[in-house]
Parts: C-alpha cells; sequence; structure tokens
C-alpha cells in the first residue's frame, strides 16, 4: 500500500518529520511518500495560506493518482483542499483534524486541540462544527506561537504546547488532546508521557485510517457529493487542471 | 462606492449577466465592477472547480484593494474563497449564498434552495450549516441541470428552476426560494412573479449588503479571525502571492 | 424611501438617540421617523416590559402602513413585536439584535453581546438561538446597569460598556462585539475606536439592512408564516386591532 | 390548590370547553377557574393575534395573583405571554405546546403534532427548537382547518386531526402525537383509541404539571431571567400595568 | 397509585432516604415502595456500575408489572435502564436526571446540574444532550465527593454541594440548581433555603411526574421505539428474563 | 494483536458470521477472536434485549483483558454496553454502529443506514445525535425485518436490504449506505457490487480501527470519563462484578 502524506506547506524540515511521523506507525507493508508542493506559502497560519495550500494539495493528489497512490493524507490541521482531493481520488483521502478527531471520539469522551497562533481559533471552530464534534470538543488552547517555532531549536514552543496540554486536561476536564498542527507531529509520545492521557497526533492518526479504510476496500464514494470533477474548460494559469 | 463582483468563473456571458444585476439594484453612486478570474474553470459543479475558483477570487480581491474597491461580493453559490478574500479585504466580502440566506431570514420564516447539479447538494448543505441557517432552511431542491444550460437559449433550464421553486413553496412550505445559482441572477423578477413570493438572488443581495456595511462605516474586523495575512514565503508558482 | 425607526419603550430622549444614530447613517434619499408608542414601559427590562412594548411596536407599524412607510426597525435589543410586525407590514421589518447579528456575522469570525441588566441574559439567549447564531456567539457580557442610566450625564455606564466590550475581544476572543441595547446607538464610533475592532449599533445596521431589502424590491413575504393575519373579532380594549 | 386556565381567546365555547378538560383531570382537592382575557382576538391564527392575546394572558395572571391562585395554564399552543407571565407568578406557569411536549418526552421516543392554519407552522418550529425538542419532533402536519371550526357542530374537522394523528403514527414513525390546539382538548381520549397510540392534550398535561411543581415547593424562580418586573413608568393605555 | 421508587444501588440508608423523599411530596392516595435491586453495585459511579444497575433497575419493573405498580422512578441520576423499562412497564417510568431536568426547564430560564465525581461528567453531558437540554444547561459543577460520603455522619460533603450550588446561581447565572445524585435527595429544601433559588431534587420531581402522568391516563406509548419486548430465548444467566 | 470481536446476541450462526467477516479484513498479524456471551438475548431487536446484552458484552471484555486481548469490537449495531466496556477495558474498545459511521464520514458526505425492525429506529437515531453525526445522517431505512431472518435459507431478508440501499443512495441522496445490523456481516461487497457505491459493514470497519488504534500506540484513555471502575461492593447475582 502507497500512502502519500502531504505537507501543505513548503516547509521542508517540517515535511521530513511528518514523513517520519508517517513512518513510526505505519504498517510493515505501508510506503509513505512525504512531499511538500511545488508552490504555495511556508506556513499555513490563516484562510489566505489555506487558500493556495489547497491548489498544492490537489496537484500532489493529481500526481498521486498517476503514481499510484492508494490513499492520502493532509497534513495541515485545517484540513485544505480535503473535500477538493476526495473529487479526484479513487482511494480514501483524510486529513489530520479529522482524523485526530475521529481518533479522540473512539478513546475518550471528549477531547481539547492544542494549537498555534489565536487567529487560527475560527479555522479550528469551523471544523469542529463540521465534522459534528462540538458536543465532544471541551476547548481550544491556542499558545499563540508561530508555526515555525516548532522547527526552532531552543524555542520554548514545546514547553508551551505541554503546558497548554496539561491545562486542557486538568482544567477543561479533557480526556485527551489533539496536537493541532502537523509541525507538533514528534511530540505525540512525549507528551503522552508528560500529561498522563492520550495526545493525539493527526498525522499519525491519519494514516492508520487510510489503511484502515484501504484494508476495508474503501475508496472515496464516486455517487454524489465527491464525483469525479466534470471535464469543462479551464482557463489561464490553471489552464492544465482541466479534467477530461 | 466602488464594489467588485467577481463570478469566480472564467464564462463571460455569465459575468456579464451578473454584473448587470448588479447593476440594477446597485444605489446611483455605486460604481460596478464586474469580473472574471484570469484563471480557472469556466464553471464551478464541485469541490474542485471550487478550490482553483478560490485563488482566482483572491487574486481579484487582491487586485481590487490596489484598484479602491471598498467592497466584494464573490458570485458564485458556493461562497468560493470568501474567508480568504476576508483576510486581504479592507472592506467587507460577501458570497451570494451568504448574502441570499441572510436576506431570507428577515423577510420570511423559512426558505428553499433551488440549484444545479445533485453532486452539489453536499456543498450547499455544508454552506447552510456554516452560517447557522439549519432552522431556515426548508428543503434544497436540485434540479440536476448542468450551470452552463442556463446560459443556452431555448434550454428548458429556467422552466426547471421555477418549477422546482413553485414545488418549494407549495410542498415543502418555503416562504420564499433562494436562486442557488450565480446564473439565476436575471430570474429574480420573473421567479418572484411566476411562484407569488419572494425569489433572492444572491448577487443582487450581496451589492445591497456591502453598500449597507460600507454605508456603516464598517469592513472586516482585522482582530483574530480574519487578521492580515502574515508576511511570509511562498514559493513557486504562487511565489507573488507572497504578502509583505 | 421612509423608514420608521420605532423605540419600543416611552423614553423619549433615548428616542431621539435612536433617531439621530438613524439619520447619522440613513442615504441621503431615505426618510427616517423615529417615533415612541403611546403606551407602554419607560424602558424594557425583561420580558414583561417586551409583552406591551409588542402591542406598543404593532401599534406603530399599523399607522406606518396608512402613513406609506416603506420599511421599519425595532430598535430595542429584544426585537419585541418582530413577528407580529412582520405579518401586518408589506415591507421589511427588522429587529436591532437581528440587525447586529446579522452585520457581525458578515465581518467576523464571531461576536460578543454586550448588555444591560444581568436579568436580561436569558432573553438575549434566546434570540441567539433562534436566529442560528449560537455558533457565532462567543460571549454576552451584562454590565448590570438599568437601561435610563444611559441617559444620565455623568454616569460611569459609558465606562463599563467599554470595559466589558474590551473584554470582550481580548479574553473571549470576539472579533466584533454588538451594543446590546438601543440606547447604546450612540456609542458605535467611540467604541470601536476604543477597542480596535468594530462595535456595531443594531439601529444604524438595521436601517441599513431596511434600505437594502427595499433597494432589493424585497418585502415580507406574505406566504406561510408572516402572511397578512385573518380578519376577527377583537374584543375589549383591543377591540380597535381588527383586521377586516 | 387553585389553578387558573387562561384561555387566551376570547371564544367563551372554548374555554368553557378547555375548563372542562381542564377539570376532567384536576387532582379533586384543585380548584380550576378556566378564563378567557376580557379583550384580544376570538382566535389565535399566527403572530399578531399572539401579541395582542400575550397582554391577555398577563392581565389574568396579574389578577389571579391577586385571587391567590397558585400556579397557571396558557391554553393555547403557541404559548402566548408565557415568558412575561412567569416574572409576575410567583407559581408556575406552563403553556400547553411545552407541557405536551414535555409529557410526550416521557412516555415515547418521538411525537408529532397535529394543528390547524398551515400558517402556524413557524410558530411550532420556533416553539420546538426553544424547547430542546427538535431531536423529539418527527413530523408537525397542519390540517389547515380554521380554529373555530372546531367549534362547528357537524364540520369535518375533528375526522381530519384524526386522520392526520394516524398518518403520523404511521407514517412518520411517532410514537404519539400532540393535540395541537386548545380548542381540540375534548379529543384526547377519542384520538387516542381511534389511534391506539397516546394523543396528549396540553391543557390536560398543564394541569397536571403544574399540580406537580405545587406539590413539590416549586414556583417559578425569581433569580435571573424570570425575576419579577423592575418598578417603572407605564404610559398611555398600558398605564395600569406599571409595576410598584 | 402505587409508585415504586427504584434506587439503583444496594446500600439500604439510600434506599430509605429516597424512599422519606418520594413520601415527602407524594399525594395522600400514593402508595410510595422504594426499594433496591438484590444485585449489582453500592453506588453508581461510572458506566461500568450504570450497567449492572440497569439490569437491577428492569428486574424490579418487572416485579413491579406483577405486584401492579402504576408507574416507576429510577432513582439514580444516570437514569440507568430507563429506556429498557419502558419497554415492560405499562404505566409511565422516568428517571432523576430527566425528572429535574424537566422541572428545571418549567421554573426557569437556565439550571446548573452539582453532582459527585468529577469522572460522572461524561455521564450528565450525555443526558443533558439526550434529552435536549443543552440549550438549559449553564455548567455542570462536579464537587468530586464519592456518593457514599453523602451517608456518613459528619462529613463535610453537604457543605461542599452547598458551596457548589451558590457558585452555580452566582457565577454561572443559573436560575436553579439540579442536586445531581439520588442520595441528595433529603437537601432540597435545606439547599433552596441556602442559595434563595429552587434547588430540584429529581426522586421529588420523579414522583409527581408520574403522579402527572398516570392522573392523565398516560403510560408509555406501545408504538415502536418502547413496544414490549419480543418474545425471544434468553440463555444462561439471563434465562429467567425471556419475554413470552 | 488479538482483536475480540463480541457478539452480544447469543445466536452462534451469526456469530460465526461475524468471526469470518472480521478475519477477512484483519492483517495477517492480527488474531481474531469471535464469541457470544454465555448469557443473554438471541437477538437485540430493543432497548430491553440490549440492556442484557451490555452485561454480556461487558463479562466478555472483563474475560478478554485476562486473555491478553488488545482491543474489542462489540458486534451489534445499537453498540450495547460500550461506555461501561471501555472503563475496564485497557485497549479500545469500538461498536459497530460507531465504527460504520466514523468510516463513512470518511468517505462521502452523508450516508444512510438500512436495518431491521421498525421499532428499533429510535435506538439509531439516539446514536447518530450521540456521535455527532446528524449533519451526515441522510435517513434511516428499516426494512422491518427480524434479525434472525437474516440467518434463514430462502428468506428474501437479503433483497429487501439491497432494495432499500439502492433506494437510499436513488432517493435520499446517501453516497453510502451502512448495513445496520451485525447479521449483514456478510453483505458488504455484495451490496456494494449491487448499488454501485459504498455499503459499510461496522464489523469490518470495527476490527480495522481497532487495529488503526493500537497501532498507534491508544488505548481508552483512562482519565476522567472512562477511569478504570472503583472498587466497590457487588452483592447478589452480580456479586463476581465488583472490582478490587
Amino acid at each position: 500500500m502507497k500512502i502519500k502524506v502531504i505537507n501543505p506547506n513548503t516547509t521542508w524540515t517540517m515535511t521530513e518529520k511528518i514523513g517520519a511521523a508517517a513512518r513510526a506507525v505505519a504498517a510493515p507493508e505501508t510506503e509513505i511518500v512525504a512531499v511538500s508542493p511545488t508552490m504555495g506559502p511556508a506556513s499555513i497560519e490563516g484562510f489566505y495560506d489555506e487558500a493556495f495550500a489547497a491548489v498544492g494539495v490537489i496537484d500532489e493528489v493529481r500526481k498521486g493518482e498517476a503514481e499510484g497512490c492508494d490513499g492520502y493524507v493532509i497534513a495541515c490541521f485545517g484540513d485544505p483542499g480535503l473535500a477538493a482531493a476526495r473529487e479526484i481520488a479513487s482511494g480514501p483521502v483524510v486529513g489530520i483534524a479529522e482524523s485526530a478527531m475521529h481518533a479522540a471520539s473512539l478513546i475518550g469522551t471528549g477531547f481539547s486541540i492544542v494549537s498555534m497562533l489565536e487567529r487560527g481559533r475560527a479555522s479550528m471552530e469551523h471544523l469542529v462544527h463540521a465534522y459534528g464534534m462540538h458536543g465532544r470538543c471541551r476547548s481550544i488552547r491556542m499558545t499563540d506561537i508561530p508555526v515555525l517555532d516548532l522547527e526552532e531549536e531552543g524555542s520554548d514552543a514545546q514547553a508551551l504546547v505541554i503546558a497548554a496540554c496539561r491545562a486542557a486536561i486538568e482544567e477543561d476536564h479533557a480526556d485527551c488532546v489533539l496536537l493541532g498542527c502537523g509541525g507538533m507531529s514528534d511530540l505525540m509520545k512525549k507528551v503522552t508521557a508528560e500529561i498522563g492521557a492520550p495526545a493525539i497526533d493527526g498525522v499519525s492518526a491519519g494514516v492508520k485510517l487510510v489503511e484502515a479504510l484501504v484494508g476495508l476496500g474503501l475508496g472515496t464514494s464516486k455517487r454524489h457529493g465527491y464525483a469525479r470533477p466534470l471535464p469543462k474548460e479551464y482557463v489561464g494559469a490553471f489552464s492544465d487542471y482541466a479534467l477530461k
């Protein structure tokens, strides 16, 4: 089974970290291909960044279909491009926010999300509602750290994340915490150990959910909502994206 | 006041129709600039099309800021790129789905949406929930007509739309109907007359809502969720979109 | 266009303030008629006051129909009499709570309401739910000031309102605040300047929304829910309110 | 225990029927006082009628407090004036829509409402949501019969009601039906027998719920939301309603 | 009328307390039979305990049907076995969580629940949602006291409960509080007096609701969801529970 | 990895079918142990049956912990005993209703459930809401076939199930269907082929989800809601279930 894990931003150190997290949990027979788009933002910290990242994600899924990929993980906690990617994928496509929320709902009674810049809160809330998880989400704690600080040696980003996770368990009554950024994908074990409750990395969760779906013989449904895009003209810079 | 009305697809006959609808309701002192992106799909009939259209919308809003636009209307009933556009706009940005739903909720107790291809239902449902309108939405009726049939002389698209609108009022207990496609923006008066209840075109509604917001001195809030995008590197085909 | 702005309480200083706020944003060709009912409570601070104010509102709308009014704004943040007024109005009728919430939802990701006596919280919560805005409402902050203190020279009411608005932005993650009382209609600019985020006055918002709806050719739908009241006998003190 | 059952309309034959239904279920030691307001509409078929009826209800509760009433039932399926009445009552006040829904939720998994004119649907839906019952309400069936037809000898109103109740059980999967009008209060036994499932009359349910609450020593809470109205000036036709 | 009040745990001192609370509010002609199951946990502090308690409750309802009971109250704030009990009962069955929530929603605008161990929060939240009460529930305060401490002379459990109830009214804006454990059924009057707002004991409320339903001639609906269990084979330790 | 698949009813032919479905999708290194409880109902067709089945499930999980099981699947579409089982399991526990719903939400925009007796509808609806899936559930179609008919050679149960699945796709706009009974676990491939859209068997989905969670190092969270049951006395027939 070949799973493409797409870091929707273009920061390669993060892509490598995400790839490592994916490989650490993948089944022996699963091949993980970790990529970044060839175009787009260095980090995703808002709806503007997400819109461009979405096209990058789609581009990688399109190539992935030609490369024989069996499924895809979109490794940004805003799940950019998810619905569009599903239209062109035969196999399953999952986002890491969605994957972490689904995993959490199977092992606890309520989760908290710990993430980065305060400005991202609205995007998280949108996903929580869109996925039907508002009854399960006990809090969203934004640490107000820029995403790329997670890549800096010696920053206090990890310590702040761990403190927020602990507060979520102890003050907000969460059973488990979701690590709300692809850049935290190396922290699952460490945070779990620190807080004495499960910390869920969506990259890891996404890989295992795609393995599960492919193992069930399930791809994206091609009836109705995620049917293959219709053939039509695309013009200008996007003319190559027209489907036949 | 200068309002840019962006038809997110690249079919110019539709853009002209949308521009005409906008001008028909705009205040005398409002200048309407109706455009299509220079890139993207000829029609929007799914999430894939929407993702590319979103970038086209953003591009037009970026240019609009330089051109001194006071506000924007995104003239596709999936409201593509809305949140991203708000991050870069100083003035208000509205989508036509959102505009039609808000207008409907001020003049009736419940609305129905009449739109095109069945595959678009999930996108409509998503917006209805995201905008908090599920308590007001009495039905979604998809006529299963391709979008561009609305541009064809002699197609039976109009007749099918009117029949669906009438059924929404009479069978689904709706008070008014939303014309669920930018390509229906010329039908507001005709459908209203036919069904004896308000038919709302989101393009028209969007123009008047932007006028109203600008008249209130309200632009998009720059605190938290729609704050201006952070400066960062963008690479590849999107490198020009990096903000300083 | 003639818009009647109805202050549902009978305190004339507040009516004048509301009228001034309405005129400050109205289009040049809009005539604002600001009135109070000839009967009812001096301020509205609970459901009992609202019930009487509702009849006063209806009375003014009834007269307004004879006077050729094109639309109505109900200038109390509990929107008393709104549904009933819609049944007898040909044009649109909006409440200021509803108007402020709709405006806020077009320019930000989440709002807070700042209002007066703690006892009014349940009424606000009811409206937030009834209008489908619970996903957008980040907090309701009651200052516990009596409504008429806003009319007192030298009271600290304004300072308390501004402090609550600032806390809503900074502690509750709101993007903008709604001024939750008709008596705050003079504070929109001042609070906006103080908190660095939009403060929305529902009176101003209501006027612009009515202008927008009338400009669209939209009145209240007369199918189903807001159909004209049926002719029937009314007895006793209300016998004049029977419709033919 | 003295319970005042208030028919909010002024049609005395209906008041007598409602009083009889109340007495049929009341405990031997309960005194039922069935009244109509001295002012207001002959039937309640919309929001306009409801607004006037609300004042009539309040008037009767005000008098009831002086008469030593222990609790109140508002016998119209729109529950007009309920929140206001609670502010001035020491004992409990219940509406018949609310009472029927609460009773139904204790004996079945889902109910349907069968009521009169189609135009009343929006009001029913509003109450279903406001009371948190949307997860329990399987359908609302409006028979489109005017309310006062229930008072006519020889009308086919009863037959139409029974047919709608049967359809609710058999086609909409309801466990029980709510008789959605005070004028159906004599039909509880008959409909139950006809459809083989519980038909709930809200008047009867309301009387027993008030008895239950009074028996528990519970009146309306006077903290926060339903606190006694504040003393203030009332002017004009409502000047007598000012509280000291 | 004979009402069986079932304490689902096997601690007899609590059963006696519950029986006393039931008798204190029951009508003179109501016979209260207070029992504990002959099997199961000494206290109910989690889902595991609840699952066994549910069978004990069912066993008592089965016996109750043979004993001529007219209705049942399940006296644990998790309402264990409620739906199953309804299938085998002819008369009404209510849980104390459900009863307290329904009573609260008739006398106030919003309630808080005060209960025992923090681990029980998820169960409370589940019930609040299942009963449609999330719009009414202002907070859940867990005191983190073991259930059986309420039975201990000289424990500070009562003081902690009262402090939490007061905080719910004053900090969480609740109008009334629900005593979230059968073991608090003796505290209704005392807490009410202490906090100056209604404290509702679900045992008392449940008895009065059953009396009300029986007085209405309403039993559990036997159509659809709570129809009598089908005859079938039961094996092993549960073979006696097969119904014919 | 050892996964125990628990058929909560005691019909061994169904247990074998369920075990076969589980083994068909399990990873090569996964050992499937398919069991039925030693006590309880031959089929589960209502809340009464579920309550007994829940104890049987718990009993098997308890034994499973001693047997070194890594996770559990509860193979009845009502997910009986799920929360209780989670309290005593170290590893993950999933129900088949929950598993099927989660899988469906990753591959389509909306699902329908096709199940057996009409009386089971309320239980399905309850789960849909409890799992936050009401925004995704397009319909529930009950075929009104007894569960054990699925075990009968020559019954028309399969044909009725397939017809209902097809109608869900074509009339209710579902993208995929959930096979709403453990006894349908052999139909996943056949129905998928017949209807041209994914049919999801919860047993298969549950096995893969447990594999995924175990592969992530995730067991049931032991903080708060699913913490291990407290040691306490259990009496009577359940005395062996006391935990130390």
